[in-house]
């Protein structure tokens, strides 16, 4: 049906006990696959880079089945359909999921690609594989769904530079919140304030958090995001007001340093004692409503009531390049490479 | 308006340092109140005991404003209206609220209060004291609303042979669920069983929790209604499935045996892994509810799907001696005293 070659990275070795580095990965062609009955091919535009995929390079490291020496490398991405023999994914739409490193991918739609369409055309498509896609959607459905956040509320989020942290201020000024974002340095504390949204920021490596919380939430606690759990978690808990919201949302450093033994809360009783409420939440269960958020939040970026921070790099040839530089700390937002010329 | 004396206890001595003994009130007559402008004068039908009353009479406990030396006892009451001047209360209805120990209680229905109206007439008013009242409705709305249980639902209810305990399971049958308690003797694990409608039984003082818990619940928890807090808890927690519902009533042993120091819980970051959720509530938010909680509840209650215990007294002489009992843990369900012909 369409002539020419599909380029793909897959895994040569593992980095055991040792850094990622670029022989880690072979450049492979081969040809752009048709679409059987049922199925439908998509010309990456973007594909997205993250920490994870070091994990995914190695063997039994229990994150979905480990990949084998040979395999196209797996990653997410956004992309255009080129052909189609699925009844639900038409020519021309575009959609992101996991499309692997590669410059064409071909999948049936089934649930384990998590294939989600982009409906949104007012900002690039890239968008999709951050603040318009998983993590955004995150931030927009564990604050407003969750965390219910009202005018009058002090908002404070754990994690705050993260990429689901890094919109939860904007969000929550939407409302029109006194957000405070609590970051691990000097560097991401200034950019939380000056860049990000949050009206002051917390140092957990320098700070006394429990006596910066009460200096900088003089009112209280009445809606939590924690992206990382622990003793931030349980300071937090000790500070939270009557029919406070605790969104569940990661726990990064539930566990005890140096221990498997999860950190004992000792505020979490508060929960019950102060009429609130701590919940998790799986985002893909709110896949009805990602159109919702995406129109959303597409609309605030277009505004610039909502910006996001991409790092993208041209090329497929840079992929392994791209990765290495998220375990060197180089990247500045989320780590993208341009596969494709964006058609919009 | 209505000649005749309306005869109340008094506290005469406080119970500093020792139990509560007969001679610590005074009963005292004065005339029947009149209403004044705004207000309306209730015949008390039953009067309810609890164990929090001697808080009230000793000073300072923190527990609502200290009662003085000759002040009317604090409790709570089902009454019939005998005059208004109040245009939200008519003659001839039946409230429950602070009545005090007394024959007669005047009141302007403001919030302090606590006048609640009781509409149903299917069982008998004293209901409105206990399962019918507020320990009903917080069994009702903490599993109906919080727990939200389904058929195939295992339910894990601690203190479960209290107040809002021994009533969770048959609610809970009424949707079809598995139902395990846990309590503190043998004797009330049997009653649980017997008469409380769960379907097993566990005694914290000599099983090993999480293990017990283990082999009566073989799916794992989906809700957990807590009354208790702490090592319970934490157990409970540490089983909890995916999207459980822990309804936080109440925290009795939250504090860790001898010390001040909260129970610090090891299994809360499970809340946010198993994207479940925690809630504690206040009664007295449901109000605009109670009316579908009493409607719903006595309608169960006259089908014989909910049953109650309580253990009447007969006439105002015997208040003291009705809270003695409750100390000496004399009582068989619901400790209330008859003050007045239930006119129903």
């Amino acid at each position: 049906m369409r002539a020419g070659k599909n380029r793909q990275w897959l895994l040569a070795e593992r980095p055991v006990d040792r850094p990622v580095k670029l022989s880690d990965f072979r450049l492979h062609e081969v040809p752009i696959p048709e679409p059987k009955d049922g199925e439908f091919v998509v010309r990456v535009l973007y594909a997205s880079l993250a920490p994870v995929m070091r994990f995914y390079m190695l063997d039994g490291a229990g994150i979905e089945k480990p990949l084998n020496i040979g395999d196209v490398m797996r990653g997410r991405g956004v992309g255009q359909i080129v052909a189609s023999r699925h009844p639900d994914f038409k020519e021309g739409e575009i959609v992101q999921g996991k499309m692997g490193w590669q410059e064409y991918a071909v999948s049936d739609g089934s649930p384990y690609w998590m294939m989600y369409k982009v409906r949104q055309r007012l900002v690039p498509v890239s968008t999709a594989l951050g603040i318009l896609g998983m993590t955004g959607f995150t931030a927009y459905f564990g604050l407003f769904d969750i965390g219910k956040p009202r005018a009058t509320d002090t908002v404070l989020v754990s994690g705050a530079a993260g990429g689901v942290g890094s919109s939860v201020a904007q969000l929550a000024k939407t409302v029109g919140c006194r957000v405070v974002g609590i970051a691990g340095s000097e560097d991401k504390c200034r950019m939380l304030v000056e860049k990000l949204g949050y009206d002051a920021a917390i140092n957990y490596k320098t700070d006394d958090i429990g006596a910066k919380i009460d200096a900088l939430c003089p009112n209280g606690i009445d809606v939590f995001f924690d992206n990382v759990g622990g003793p931030i978690l349980d300071q937090a808990l000790a500070r939270i007001n009557k029919y406070a919201r605790v969104v569940a949302c990661g726990g990064i450093s539930q566990y005890i340093a140096g221990s498997t033994e999860p950190y004992p809360l000792r505020n979490a009783y508060r929960i019950g004692r102060q009429n609130a409420l701590m919940q998790g939440f799986l985002i893909y269960d709110y896949e009805p409503r990602f159109p919702e958020a995406e129109r959303t939040m597409a609309q605030w970026v277009k505004e610039g009531r909502l910006t996001y921070q991409e790092d993208i790099l041209e090329g497929i040839e840079r992929m392994p390049e791209a990765l290495i530089r998220l375990y060197d700390g180089k990247n500045r937002g989320k780590q993208l490479v341009r596969i494709s010329a964006d058609p919009f």
